[in-house]
């Protein structure tokens, strides 16, 4: 166990990447938007076993926020943060102000098209490419040889793998499993803003996936069926609100009527005022 | 003199100033089309001087020609500018094909704001996203210390110092000087189309940025003043049609109506069917 160098500014973080790089050093990067959880524990002990040195970015990127989000809601707990850091080994924290990353001038946007305007993305317009621009900025000033992200984010994931090989920056995408509570909850930094009682409720999602995968195995592949008994499941908690129960192809993010080939099943759910997300790949 | 190593693939490129970089060597990029003239020229012979190693790449780019604009015709002299090349003692060569650079599920795209929506932008809808995204790549590709860009393109300068700035790339834009042929018409690929006669009348754009030049120098500072007398002379020509004739400020590119600080006078100018830009900065 020990303490990670903190950066604040870009420049002294691409200093400190730049002699890792010239010293022949593996780099890991696992950016996150901090309140760091077992998830993210994960990412880096994945990373770790992978690289000789490990980044992790803590960064409440403000830009893939709509007006109406969690912004300004969204946990901040750096000084957790630095322990969970500390106690897996990271080498360097790099811990941005807004204004540092987004200059009063900032006006350029990375878009990835076609996979940002289904799933999330149609409740969330501008989020993805909020989410793009700040991932490629974090590539560059870090420049790792892998970069690591949960497979919660499945859309994120699919959009952040378009993006790094369409625009040649030569990072290995690492997709890590999602981690789960004992009871099945996804593991997620929003997770903390539910109550005792919307955490019970919170259960209905995976478990709701789980209905899912066991019919699956039992024949069934009819989509629309599939996402009416799941949807039944859910609604019956008093404070859920679905945004979204979809089956997509794995690859594309089409929507699919009978489930064949790698299928992504994908759900967002409001609980009260908690957005939610969950999902699981089969392979039919 | 000595003949450039060439490189078809970006993975060929890119393992090559990967090597570059860990053995500490600084790497200049100049990003052409090809059709190598003596104003790419300048820019290598100013690379020659501030870099250990030199990088031309050669790609004539679809991504930033539009549907009716002359992509299928745009000079390809690739055996001359291999000439050029070697006689300039250029390290790299980077002349890849449009399938190894845009895969078929190529959907990335890098969006320059408030910059790209003026001048040549309105008449060439796309075509700034087009070349954000071909030089983001290019960036990621050869991973240079510094990319040089002539003055003649000047907001496509702008726009890319924008980008490398807001993207953190860590990369200096070098801006290089309009070089013109004796007199006065600014050096482009796209000279070779003019007709004898039609390369005559193209003086016409340069004289009429000298002419501002001396309007301003005696007191003149009515925009629309200077721009009615540019657009007279042009209109002089038989075969001109002005796209635009306008001044900007230098660093904002928005339209001035009185000449003040650093101005931007910028025009576009169809002769025949080929369009030729030029432009001159004024410190008022």
């Amino acid at each position: 166990m020990s303490k990670p160098q903190i950066f604040k500014t870009p420049s002294e973080m691409n200093a400190w990447s730049k002699a890792a790089l010239r010293d022949g050093h593996a780099v890991g990067l696992v950016p996150t938007m901090g309140a760091l959880h077992d998830g993210h524990r994960s990412l880096i002990e994945r990373a770790r076993t992978e690289n000789d040195r490990i980044v992790v970015s803590v960064f409440v990127n403000p830009t893939q926020f709509g007006p109406n989000e969690d912004f300004h809601n969204y946990p901040r707990t750096f000084d957790k943060d630095l322990k969970v850091c500390a106690a897996t080994n990271v080498d360097a924290l790099f811990a941005p102000e807004t204004k540092d990353m987004y200059g009063a001038h900032a006006r350029t946007w990375v878009d990835v098209g076609g996979l940002s305007d289904t799933l999330c993305g149609l409740s969330r317009p501008g989020h993805f490419r909020g989410v793009c621009t700040v991932v490629a900025k974090l590539f560059n000033i870090v420049r790792p040889d892998r970069a690591y992200f949960g497979r919660k984010d499945a859309q994120q994931l699919r959009i952040l793998q378009a993006m790094t090989r369409d625009l040649n920056f030569g990072i290995e995408i690492v997709p890590c499993d999602i981690v789960r509570e004992k009871d099945g909850v996804a593991l997620s930094s929003r997770n903390k803003h539910l109550s005792p009682e919307q955490r019970k409720q919170a259960r209905s999602l995976s478990r709701a996936l789980e209905h899912c995968r066991q019919r699956v195995a039992a024949g069934e592949r009819d989509a629309m069926k599939l996402v009416g008994e799941m949807t039944e499941a859910i609604q019956k908690q008093p404070d859920a609100e679905i945004d979204y129960i979809q089956m997509v192809d794995a690859d594309t993010l089409k929507e699919l009527e009978k489930l064949k080939g790698s299928v992504l099943v994908a759900l967002a759910v409001n609980i009260g005022k908690t957005r939610l997300i969950d999902n699981m790949e089969l392979n039919v």
